[in-house]
């Protein structure tokens, strides 16, 4: 059996998301791919994926993974794929991984970024990718409040439906607020997301910027561990998966 | 009466280009501006247009005029078309223009930039914007192909259907080839364009920089002054209008 690995990147705006659903006629970015996977492999395919991205989100550096026993080199792979999926879901790089290499359990942190457009209009060229949120916003609070949600914490506060039983603990490692322009961009990486959260943080940190919350009172939103006083949720299109981390550095 | 002149940025995937065609069932940039137009100002308007965009060519500076009785603030009008486009056709800018100031006749210069990505897949963020031909190209040659173009020339030989008694006559003032990662960018300024100029230009530089022709050849072709000796003509979707000069410096 061989482990292969791929680096998918995708423009989410046309998918359901990344996972299949039962309902094959709702078009997801797993079901296309295992599909056409399954047709060049000649055998089922089951992929573990990195980012399960929602509806609408994108992936610059998405990972999945999956195992085969069909030894066709995985350049071979890459090309049959990327030839017959054209550009909305592209296979950027393919190769052998260790036996036992899984996209999702082995990863150790995963990197998304946020684009906000704050101009009065829409960009045509971008703004499949953006949240065209007319009005200016102030870094520096932004800033501020995201220090507050670095490190280790309880971000039950910042996710939606949390299992009953399963921890809403995660370690943010790096949270970055910038201005390109008429673009505010927000980074953010963590040993792994809640669902949602990355949007969730980004509701919040917005209300912040435009003045409707404290920074303050995100530290207060955090402690209460609790959904309901979270800010706005962010739309998916502004969302990328930029990147997933493998190995100890995160 | 009162000249606005507008400044347009769109994605021209899913237009018909921008000049309106008797049948309307066919979508054009200037239909679509025509109709949302004539409903704010509640009178029939009719643009002067800088750039003819081509079925699939995209502009971020193309500039229109057009002459009203209504008196309605520039800025309001942009806010009325841009709040019934969406982001497919944006109004950038609005602004009076001085009575008889005409956006197609005034323009002493206009700037193109086509996108050819040399990658071998094609890329899901900027790919609606860029001409996705794998295979590398060499710049050096494709620069001294580009020096025989600039300058005062007939350029009847870059140029589909001229008019029988038309001039093909054309000043260049720009062109540029640059190499930006995966993606080389051509550049081109000129008084104005014929019709498939820049895209003949292109499809020829393209030619030079894979070694089908030498940089030699350019000129004899451009000497020929006759479409058939030319090369390939580039498709529409890597070009974008970048911007209408005004005024005596081109």
């Amino acid at each position: 059996m061989h482990t292969v690995r791929l680096t998918l990147a995708y423009d989410g705006s046309g998918f359901r998301g990344w996972a299949a659903q039962r309902d094959r006629r709702l078009r997801t970015v797993e079901g296309v791919l295992t599909e056409t996977m399954s047709e060049v492999l000649h055998e089922d395919v089951r992929f573990s994926v990195a980012g399960r991205t929602d509806a609408g989100v994108h992936a610059r550096g998405q990972v999945a993974s999956f195992v085969t026993s069909n030894p066709l080199a995985p350049e071979r792979i890459q090309a049959a794929i990327n030839g017959r999926l054209g550009r909305e879901i592209v296979v950027t790089n393919a190769a052998r991984a260790p036996d036992g290499f899984d996209a999702r359990f082995n990863a150790t942190a995963r990197e998304y970024r946020y684009r906000i457009r704050t101009a009065p209009w829409p960009d045509p060229f971008a703004g499949r990718f953006e949240w065209h949120r007319p009005g200016e916003l102030s870094i520096a609070p932004m800033r501020a409040a995201s220090r507050t949600l670095l490190g280790e914490h309880d971000f039950a506060s910042f996710c939606r439906h949390p299992g009953a039983d399963r921890s809403t603990v995660r370690r943010v490692t790096r949270l970055t607020v910038a201005r390109q322009g008429e673009v505010v961009e927000i980074g953010i990486r963590a040993n792994a997301f809640l669902h949602q959260m990355v949007r969730s943080i980004v509701g919040t940190l917005v209300m912040v910027g435009d003045g409707k919350r404290d920074p303050g009172d995100v530290a207060r939103i955090l402690a209460a561990r609790d959904r309901a006083p979270g800010g706005q949720m962010a739309p998916a299109q502004g969302l990328t998966l930029e990147c997933v981390v493998y190995g100890r550095r995160t």
